[in-house]
């Protein structure tokens, strides 16, 4: 039988040792689990951020993944510990929005309310419930104690708002860049259904890319644009994405996360 | 039977092959070994650094763990390698002070100078000891041979100076500022029991925080503060901490290793 | 049976969930994989630095390791994916240079293009190889599937110009700084070899190192320099490094990749 995976993905940064101590703390409980790092660089306390990263992320982890997410600005106040299973793997964290784009994709969900203590460490402190609650939570769900254990099922749970698209015209689209990739990739909300979506108003129509009043051209990859100007493909996760080849084109262009973008077919 | 655990904390950073080296060193003379990271980013050469982070983590992971920690400005000098055991685990690494806050917190310790020369690579650098010996000797010593078989006790390893505490008068105490963390959070050297051992002079007292010639508010976590002042709680360690709630107090006021910080009770 | 070993180097940074969803692919095809991370945090789209950081490291691992390297400005392009396979271990990558030095280093190599779409994930991206073929290639090739199977071998390969050393009279070297570490330390292309070949032609001569127009004194280890002054010693990978003791070369005299250094044997 292959080890259960549990996965981490926080906002702890690579300075300090809080990412090993919640890994300390998962093996004890269970030393055949195998700990995956999915990203520790979140922005500290950006919840909108971890939402997309571990959404971007489970579903190429195999099912029954458990996945830990520790953005947590409320830490130790009344806000609650959910351990949330849907069509494809189970996750645990804070009930602060941080599964918010989970709750969007997936077929099914249930969120429990994390309330039976004996599974957190003895002593919960008061600013590091990655230690005391999530890690430990995850690591007794691991060696398959039932769900119902854990506490009750609640509908309540808390959601971020995403940012929406905007349906300017029948052809024209408004959505806008929510994640700036490490190479400076600045990923929009668009995706390829909204853009389908978009053309069925014009069958003929090409759809064009609209970034700060110019057209962006839309390639196939990277290393298609030939020179250094801003361009756009639909990314590997299906998204529309403005690039910079070699480049970032957050900085060549001073693209921020909020930077509206554009399509329209006509 | 689970695999026995290596952790490793060092200064080698994100960007080098350095670390991956290492694992490979591990792996290859134990296959079995479950390798964890601590952290690698810690401030590069800072031996306080490293005892602070080590002595933080050990506790949360499984008794029996060898923990490897590398800051070693003196690598390929006369410094010793050593193997050390407490009460809960074991530890390799140089002999120049990286293990002193986990001597004064162990109840118990050994500390043996590594001199058997066959357990390193068979070719040791005078630059990477990280690679050459004590990788290797935490990977030998994981496979369950006898720690009498790496060298000799010694009892003169090397601590370094730890920041102490000063009683000012029977009611006052100043401590400092110990380790900023990735959130610009200030951990000082002030525990829990010393500020019990300070009520005890007065009773009714409460005790107040004091930097910079100021009142820092006490509080029981993060997001009690509700404005972007300075505040302080105790955190998960035990210790008191400065914080800037979703902010860096570090930045924002100016705070850094060293910055002194009293408790009154009165 | 130890799990086979799967190592990743990439340029994707700390950020991003894209390392962590590499690992979620290779674990879905082989859950008994041992995935370890050489670096993540290569200068972006830098292949020479990638090709350094592997050759750096692969020895150091146990044979029969998988090294994935993605470092791929091309991705989605023409540029072949390839498993290549040396005396000690194998590596699958894009074909654009990353594994120059690796040919380079290896007693025999055989290069096979990966054409067996039926190894990679079932719908391929133009921008995530990494996830959609690197991954999904070296964790079925774990699983022992026979190397035919993949593709056909190729013998037109790509390689990077590497910087080489320029004999500029019989008892003078002149090479360059290849690779800046994390601690600011400059690695050369002038190895231990091409020192010992040059002292042959004047035997009784001592080797004496130029950088600047001034000369670096030749140490044996870090602390052997006693003052922030610029010094040099052969490194644990066997090459010549500039180094401040305790300090940065690259940052107290402005050294970077490119700075051309002299050895004089006279």
């Amino acid at each position: 039988m292959s080890s259960p995976i549990i996965t981490l993905t926080t906002d702890f940064g690579y300075r300090d040792p809080f990412v090993g101590i919640m890994k300390g703390v998962i093996l004890d409980i269970n030393p055949f689990a195998t700990i995956v790092d999915i990203t520790h660089g979140l922005s500290p306390q950006n919840i909108l951020e971890a939402a997309i990263a571990i959404d971007m992320s489970y579903k190429s982890f195999p099912p029954e993944a458990i996945h830990i997410v520790v953005v947590d600005p409320g830490v130790g106040s009344a806000r609650r510990p959910i351990l949330v299973t849907n069509d494809h793997c189970h996750f645990v964290g804070p009930d602060n929005g941080v599964f918010s784009l989970v709750y969007n994709s997936s077929e099914s969900i249930s969120v429990v309310h994390v309330t039976a203590e004996h599974y957190f460490l003895p002593q919960t402190s008061a600013t590091f419930h990655g230690r005391d609650i999530f890690a430990p939570v995850a690591a007794w769900f691991s060696r398959g104690i039932d769900i119902s254990k854990f506490g009750d099922p609640i509908t309540d749970y808390v959601t971020i708002p995403v940012p929406a698209l905007v349906l300017v015209k029948k052809n024209i689209l408004e959505g806008e860049v929510i994640y700036i990739d490490r190479f400076g990739n600045a990923i929009t909300n668009i995706n390829t259904q909204n853009i389908d979506d978009l053309r069925s108003s014009s069958p003929k129509g090409k759809p064009r890319v609209l970034v700060k009043g110019k057209e962006v051209p839309l390639k196939n990859h990277y290393s298609e644009a030939k020179d250094e100007g801003l361009y756009s493909l639909i990314n590997s996760f299906g998204y529309l994405e403005l690039f910079v080849y070699k480049g970032s084109a957050s900085s060549h262009f001073g693209i921020a996360v909020g930077e509206k973008v554009g399509v329209v077919v006509s």
